[in-house]
């Protein structure tokens, strides 16, 4: 695999929309203990669950440990395609690359650096060297090329419209343990360089208590080009009230790369949610990972969903809630079979769908055999 | 990944030659100190240069275990996939699955039972749990289905013509320490199920000293439908001359399955070759594993040759011998271009060039992303 020296906008490529189609999806498999309780036997299923949804619409591959090869093969549906790849954690959204193309079939990947969300300072667990090698290595699976950006950065901080227009939140981007030496504008730059923009949207903060720091990816996401969804709550207490408000209104005031106007779909939240007693009893403990306590209140959103090829892949997490999610989806995307998995498993170790999944865009082939 | 429940001659499928039109090469890089002396580093450097000549011709993919990713990556030509692959040592030819196809542009594979070539009736080593996975681990990286093989097989005891026809040793698929519980017409009967044949020619043993018990791609292969290439050497007291000498009677003796005498090529073999006090030095010793003391007689042969697209890459094992068999190989394919790379640490390991290797015969393509 090379490394290229340039950016993706000096070589004529950018990221395209989730929306745009895909030739398919990476996920990683859910393996720590500390993060996933009951040795991450529940989050293996729901994460499997996931995996099936998808693959109804496009090829699904899935990185697991060496050690837990057989048991991921045993729980997975025949047509994902499994892959041996060691990670500490299984937030591909995260670890993987951010593909960028260039209309003419190519297809590259950008490598960002990772500190496991904040590093030394409020990062969720270390050490972090298997994550820091995922992207890379899904690019040799893929045959693609790589870009290694200079800053660090997550897969869930960024969604772009395709046409130009990225959206992030300033909680996460401009975190001191993120990338403490660049200024906001440099920052942009970066993004420009790397995703092809031309255009940054800064929402403030992202979904209350998200140990992301507040990834755009739980809060709001490019519905199609000019149209965005956003997590809403109606409950003048709730501490996300105020976020989902100043959001809306960034929103509202915005313009994307072309000069269009944003239209912005409330999205309900679900619960407020917790984690129960027995929840926080099955993990196990390990010196350096971020503990989960009891009663910590859970980062639920509806946005954080995946677009497959003809598909959304949502995240089922209350009962009472659900049902109003899932019609406000459908409404949204009248072209695609909306499928719920319920994924409150994924919930408790920190995120939901769209965290653990990373779509390939579709591209030429890759692997030209030169056969004489 | 599916495994399939009938075998590939009964899905119309067979095993194509060496010699016909790949999609590429699989190799397993070589990594545990008790093989490859001074911390496998001379080996690895002797796999990188046999990589790169044969990617020269075709793409080349290599499996390594995570701890070693990124020193493998630093050695290794950028047109080289590495992919994570767990193993026992990297003996892709043995481990790896045998493909098959259809003729239409179908690819399979075959995954026979691995024992270390042995067991523990003389394998090599213990455990080898990780190299019986490395088949199924190709072919989810590949996307094709599997058949699951009934019998201990290593790749490097069968040769075929393409055409219906299978070349392998009575030491190595009678030995006892292989399928004891099979006859030689069982066995028989194996070979035509999952390798499409309706012809097997059996030699008698293998390469003298061969650690494998006597594979017959040390021995002797195919060079096209009706021609075979054999080991040889006129040194009379040498214990490997009643070796080649009976091979060539059974040889001289065949028919293929279409009926034809065979034209047999003598490859006039280097050495002998010994291990000498400092290279057996290099080596640890680790419990389980047979040592190899100084004096060995190594088991060197020039047929230990790969085929690629439109090139033979062969090992350069004796400056004396060398350019001899070099004319050979060219005389015999005119057609190719001949790369002789160093590979006396390769043989140093047990084995060589086609050892090391596995073909994927073309086929149409795998993963068909269903874009809507």
């Amino acid at each position: 695999m090379r490394t290229l020296a340039r950016t993706p906008a000096a070589d004529g490529y950018h990221m395209p929309a989730e929306f745009e189609p895909h030739d398919g999806c990476w996920m990683l498999w859910p393996e720590r203990p500390d993060n996933w309780r009951e040795g991450a036997r529940p989050a293996q299923r729901a994460f499997a669950a996931v995996a099936a949804a998808i693959a109804q619409f496009e090829p699904v591959s899935i990185g697991v440990s060496g050690p837990r090869f057989t048991e991921a093969r045993a729980l997975l549906d025949a047509r994902i395609r499994l892959l041996e790849m060691s990670h500490d954690d299984s937030w591909m959204r995260d670890v993987g690359p951010t593909f960028v193309v260039n209309g003419r079939g190519g297809v590259r990947g950008v490598d960002w650096h990772f500190n496991a969300w904040g590093g030394l300072n409020g990062g969720l667990y270390f050490p972090w060297d298997q994550d820091e090698l995922v992207a890379r290595k899904v690019l040799e699976v893929e045959g693609r090329e790589r870009y290694r950006a200079p800053l660090v950065l997550e897969g869930g901080a960024i969604h772009v419209d395709g046409q130009g227009t990225a959206l992030v939140t300033e909680e996460t981007l401009l975190n001191p343990n993120r990338n403490p030496q660049l200024t906001r504008a440099q920052v942009e730059q970066h993004l420009r360089a790397y995703l092809g923009v031309t255009q940054v949207i800064w929402l403030g903060r992202g979904v209350y208590n998200d140990e992301t720091d507040g990834h755009i990816d739980n809060l709001a996401c490019f519905v199609r080009p000019g149209e965005v969804c956003l997590a809403w709550t109606d409950r003048a207490r709730d501490p996300q009230r105020a976020i989902s408000q100043d959001a809306w209104e960034r929103l509202h005031d915005a313009r994307d790369a072309r000069g269009r106007r944003l239209k912005v779909t409330r999205l309900p939240m679900p619960g407020p949610l917790t984690m129960s007693a027995s929840e926080a009893a099955g993990l196990a403990l390990r010196e350096g990972t971020k503990p989960r306590p009891a009663g910590d209140r859970l980062a639920a959103s509806y946005v954080n969903f995946y677009i497959a090829n003809g598909g959304i892949v949502m995240p089922l997490l209350d009962a009472r809630t659900d049902p109003a999610a899932a019609r406000v989806l459908k409404r949204l995307f009248p072209g695609r079979r909306v499928v719920g998995v319920p994924a409150r498993e994924i919930l408790l170790g920190g995120g939901n769908i769209h965290c653990i999944t990373q779509q390939v865009p579709r591209g030429t082939r890759r692997r030209s055999p030169s056969v004489r």
